[in-house]
């Protein structure tokens, strides 16, 4: 068994200090903190950054250190992620809306040829103003006016059932864990090397040809996936 | 946008290194990656570090360190984790088998009292060895000889069926990441904090009755989740 760290034991302590504290109470400061456990510093600062990553409390520039909303908790099944969060207010801010060639990894998954026109909708999702998932989408072939289309409607899913008569039957969703890299972290307001959930999304059509490839890059602190199965 | 920091470049180089390598390809030791890479060997040992995090490289003590293999896909749905990897060397550590006072989260799981006997299997999943998972089982009420049923299946699902009549029809799995704690990492070979992916799952009876309420922490390195919907 390996021994507990310092740092582990102040952070247990500092998960009792706010088990009963509402979100958005203000916790004591780092000093404060160290001074009430007896410990270093750089100690409380390794607990805090720890509850930080897991999305248990918040830190405000040059105003401190918050308890954190809990997690989203999302049901992802055939809708989209607009569609989802009904009730919240949702945007987007496109990245880039345009044709790329097919990479072997898109080719693969669209059932097209390397070097195929994809079209890539690139976004940042935001719930309440707050970044929540870099979310990049390839659908096959050309999608003339599409980026008038979505900035209408903001749903992706939406736009391909109004505009362009595209329905979903299934999907196949992929649920790991990776580390933020420098232009996801920037893009998402975390650091580097914090987790994310990355879910890639496979969506077909009812004769089971691919419509849509995403890769979804949620951050791990604000978000949960939910899925629900039932024997036929 | 955030500066991209000295250790990222380096890990980009390493996994440029790596991409045509096999499993198992043993990597240039850190003195040697700092002197061909023009850097220190504390950015050299924060980029690995990172690489071994997401499953990319395996490090084994005294060894050096080497090109993992990719991660496990499972598609979960109505079986159980053992029926899932068929096909590979599964075993289970049993930690613990025993009856518990429900707790108010698990009591809320499973439609009990808080202090309502529940009986509890804790187990380390391996697959060929390797400690893949920490799985704690929530069963409500009494499951008299479970300890000899389960040892002698080896599946908890095919136990239920087969030895308590108890077959499941409906399960909702709720998936997020969690930083390992100390007895986490200690269990699945792991450092502390690294990332886990973690599931929540209930399971019902055909009468809608939860059966199970299960916490399932994977090594985020080893494992990805795979639901999949088709409209109905």
């Amino acid at each position: 068994m390996a021994s507990t760290p310092k740092y582990y034991t102040q952070k247990l302590r500092i998960l009792e200090l706010i088990e009963h504290a509402h979100v958005g109470d203000p916790l004591p400061t780092e000093r404060e903190l160290a001074e009430r456990f007896g410990t270093s510093r750089t100690t409380i600062r390794q607990a805090l950054t720890e509850l930080v990553m897991e999305g248990r409390i918040e830190r405000t520039q040059g105003r401190g250190t918050f308890v954190a909303a809990p997690p989203i908790i999302t049901v992802r099944q055939l809708t989209s992620f607009s569609e989802d969060l009904d009730g919240s207010r949702l945007d987007s801010d496109v990245l880039d809306i345009g044709e790329e060639p097919a990479t072997a990894e898109v080719a693969e998954a669209l059932g097209v040829e390397v070097g195929d026109a994809v079209t890539q909708v690139d976004r940042v999702r935001r719930r309440d103003g707050a970044p929540l998932a870099r979310e990049t989408a390839h659908l096959p072939g050309t999608y003339r006016g599409i980026t008038a289309e979505l900035t209408e409607r903001g749903s992706l899913y939406r736009t391909l059932r109004e505009a362009y008569g595209i329905s979903l039957a299934s999907v196949d969703d992929e649920i790991g864990t990776e580390l933020a890299n420098p232009s996801e972290a920037a893009l998402l307001d975390i650091e580097i090397g914090q987790p994310l959930l990355v879910v890639h999304r496979t969506a077909r059509a009812s004769d089971g040809r691919p419509v849509e490839y995403t890769r979804s890059a949620f951050r791990g602190d604000r978000f949960r996936f939910r899925a629900s199965t039932a024997r036929a």
